[in-house]
């Protein structure tokens, strides 16, 4: 049990290192008869892949995905979809510096340790390369997910922080800035921000915020599934991420409970979503939303002190083409998760009655 | 899948309501040849248990567990291990008045409309009633984790937050305080608020942090079962939850990469831990720690409008006997869960290599 | 991953050893609002309790089930249904002379080199006796496959074999006789020969065979969870099963394809049913019928030789009281687990379209 | 939960449809630092393909294997295995016949009745094109597998049977010939049976027999996931496949009990074995071996009357290039799943003890 498949019903399986022939997927679950929006699906990678801006990493990945299977005349027919993305820029000498010593904060350490060697070309299977499997299968789940809206977008990049609340911002603005953020004064601060980061060799963390709508109520499995216990996890799962929080989150601790509380209107709607449209683990029809803490990225193009495999004391320094701050880019990939995570549960939640 | 079994592995499914005859659980996949400590095990129960204190609910549940299948001359035999609490002290009748209505921000309204109807009585399958049976699974799964210590402890009430680093504190002090802070001082001056919310009808949300020391390198499956992944998903599963960070977690996103790394020491330690022990989601032998948030109680003891089966609104008043702060009970959960958790992959782990 | 729980959506988790205080389990999945027969549970159990009639075992147990959760007003909730069997006639001593030493075709000896040592006492965790938590949950799984009928009997005992086809027989005689043989006739000859093999302390072996009507079209996943692939597996899970053969079975290979093959009529009926009733894994909607191969019973009331736990030859002799056949028990058990993986089947197959 | 994924820990899951782009899989869990023999999956890939021989299929399908990851300098990394096999041979054309049309005994009809249409390509998923990935999973599994022999071969053509058992065999013999009989003699016969077979036009079923030799004592988990059980459910997802029995399977039912038990050595091994090296679903480290009975090839190259979508009968014919019998070409598919089983127990049984 490698942990190389996420969902109960709507899985997906990835494969596939940074620097190997291709990485990919079998998206299996998926209903039949759903016609699929291929641009759709592209359209989700190109919003991941390297190179699109400034202020992320520029290696050229054309990151074109190429479907196998479970799909006929245009729709999917209910047999699992299998694809790939080739591996086309494998620059795999930038990497040969660090195929005998540990970069801090990266996996190649525990790699060693767990398994006994590890491919160390530029991450193998610990590169968030590896996303780009799964924002196919989110793209593909998205779909699935016909009448539900899910925006994701960043609402802090260090220490700069979007005051509004998420249900004052306009998610049509997210994609016309490179930062991804909708608030455009705020996305300028944040860019410029990066770019000074980068120019010094360093980078930063970063924090994106996730929104559904129209999510049907009864969502999630009580007890050990709950629907943002999938969520979280699904979140957590990311690279670089470290933390997750939903509706009233780490801020919710201090309120009382009167206050807390989310009065009903008679529709069954509540007057206030501090539960995050989630209660006891069931959505209820309000909005979804969550903040994802991303870190800043661990590869610092500055010379620093490390250990190679025997222990010894090593100078190196970070090379290659790396992102300053990684949520731009990780958009996409909340998105994703947050689409299979929906699916996963549409399909569970039609064994709920009779 | 009704979502009722945690672990893949070291596997616990629980059963049971809140008002019904009994709760329990099969834990299954513990290996065979654990000598069982009984009193531990009933130890723990009694941290979570209802009347412990004055700070926590006044409901008389001795929570006494009793072991149907799995041990034998008092050993694991590797077959399921089932066991069954049963509840002693159902007064069905405190929860008449929530049949035909709404309680705000629990999973009344969500039960009704997912499964057509729901077990009314005090909450039923969304009750922390549940938890029992993680805490008796978890004491099993401490004890396979010879080694390994695992310690959770409540740093925040409100807005009372505890300052100092988790290892400033002395764990030996957790348990001297009924509200399980290991800092004498701040532990009186939360009990002092804990008791002045109670007088007002109300309740207050926490946050939990918990730490494992000596976990042996490598537990963790990368991508989408990392360490760090599935502990906050077992995390988020326990009721009032809202958010989850592990290392530096949400502040860590303003901080720049060069800061924010953890420098090797020679023997594979780092100097820093801000990866909160995980790397890549696979442990590094470093302490791992995290905090969980809790939202305060949605039951206060305070009249409140709400509505109806029907839609039409109707006053009523939280009764019975609640916490007015759930974290003081919540911390052998959150150690249970992590034991669960790390048990889990040390099972999992053993397949890693040849 | 000790194995003790069948299904993928509708879920039966079992506990317990032959002698301990209790065997039970914990079915997940079963969707709201079944209203449940529970006498109807009851009968199932009583068909397979032993003491029933002159040619089974006459130890004495009355298996009545303890239902812990999951219903509500007579009706499933959609939560966990847990429930127990208290053990009460548990002779302990009648085993102390299978401590030491391994029986022959018992799982003893590799129960003792897999786990290190063994609960001794009456077979434990592989006795027979865990079926009557299947037989639990397959009356629930009948009860939530209304309309369906699944009809079990004893078509062979020893050499004796009926010779009729299934669709010959009237399955309202089934019950008619203690042998569960719906020809009269054959069920006179094969109680005669149990009786014979029992006074000789030996026992015998037989085929049990299945017939599941009115099973709707699309039942069964294809490939790996074909349907017939999930039936074979549950009937090779019940103790004392040698082999299983669906439709044509064995027989069928000697056949050509021309007249193998199930020619269509236009409503999509076929005209033979050599298939059994499921083509490419998927149900047909013909009969589904198939064969299961049950092994006489390892305990026989004989001296034999046999070894210790260290290797050292001895003399013992089958003691107790045990089935000479066990197959008219064994009747109830296959109707069980034949309606779990209906029933789960249902369930999966409500994500096959949009 | 389309069924698409074999195995708990050990876990292949495959992709792709007889007339797609390509077909392939993921191999996820197998443990780090396997070195693999590349040829050696290509040699059991060239034993299943079409082509190979007079009396299967003529079709041209090369069937290389493309390893996408989990492979480093030659060794397994314990990261997913990703691979594809490209068709290159896909004449669509001719299967035009059968778009409109259900071929009896296909697939066809119950495709359209579960997912509303289907790739009616050649079978598309239903077809045993889909068994070269198992095949590459399974070669995999055969050299983790250290040690263990796993030998299958053909023991029945049509009514011609092997008359002796499986030790009076010489398995060098079952490459030497066409059929994969390891009887020189029979195998001519049952060859020139299949022949005239294929002249007119039909097809014929067969059996074929596994044998696994130094399978290590504690393979196989109690209850559901009894050894056989997984074994049983493995070979009947093989297309075609009408039955399982394992050690004295359907004739050991006419035994008498005090004849069927093995008698133990003072070794722990046996002197009989009628258990088929497996005892309450725990390898005991005798040989296993069981039969897997295959029915005739539903294409008959002749013309036959069906039904079209809309239940109009029709005229049709089976075209293309199709096995006369398939038990010779699925004799790498027995053993390939066979050792997916058992290296899945292996990981498994890891866990049985502290």
């Amino acid at each position: 049990m490698a942990g190389n498949t996420f969902g109960h019903l709507f899985k997906l399986t990835t494969f596939g290192e940074s620097h190997g022939k291709a990485i990919g997927g079998v998206l299996d679950g998926c209903p039949a008869g759903l016609e699929l929006d291929f641009e759709a699906v592209q359209t989700d990678l190109d919003r991941r892949k390297p190179g699109q801006s400034a202020i992320v990493t520029q290696r050229k990945e054309p990151d074109t995905v190429e479907f196998y299977s479970g799909i006929f005349e245009g729709k999917t027919t209910g047999t699992p979809i299998g694809f790939a993305i080739h591996n086309t820029n494998q620059k795999s000498n930038d990497y040969s510096h660090i195929r005998d010593s540990y970069r801090p904060s990266h996996a190649d350490y525990v790699y060693d340790q767990k398994y006994g060697f590890r491919d160390y070309r530029g991450g193998g299977r610990s590169s968030a390369r590896e996303t780009a499997s799964r924002v196919v299968g989110g793209a593909i789940a998205k779909q699935f997910l016909q009448g539900i809206e899910i925006n994701a977008f960043v609402s802090q990049v260090g220490a700069l922080q979007l005051e509004k609340a998420y249900d004052e911002l306009d998610f049509s603005l997210i994609e016309s800035n490179p930062v991804r953020c909708p608030d455009p004064e705020m996305a300028q601060k944040m860019e410029d921000y990066i770019k000074k980061i980068k120019k010094e060799g360093d980078t930063v963390g970063g924090v994106i915020t996730c929104v559904a709508k129209n999510v049907p109520i009864g969502l999630g499995e009580p007890v050990f599934d709950k629907l943002h216990a999938d969520l979280g996890k699904a979140m957590l799962s990311i690279n670089a991420v470290k933390g997750f929080e939903y509706g009233s989150g780490f801020e919710g601790v201090k309120m009382k409970g009167s206050a807390h509380n989310d009065q009903f209107n008679t529709d069954g709607t509540t007057k206030t979503n501090h539960s995050g449209g989630i209660q006891g683990g069931v959505s209820n029809g309000m909005d979804i939303y969550f903040n994802v803490a991303f870190k800043p990225v661990a590869t610092v193009i500055q010379p620093y002190e490390t250990i190679d495999k025997e222990g010894n004391k090593v100078m190196t320094q970070g090379k290659g083409r790396h992102d300053p701050c990684v949520v731009p880019r990780a958009v996409p990939i909340v998105e994703a998760m947050t689409a299979l995570v929906l699916a996963d549960f549409m399909l569970l939640g039609r064994g709920s009655k009779l």
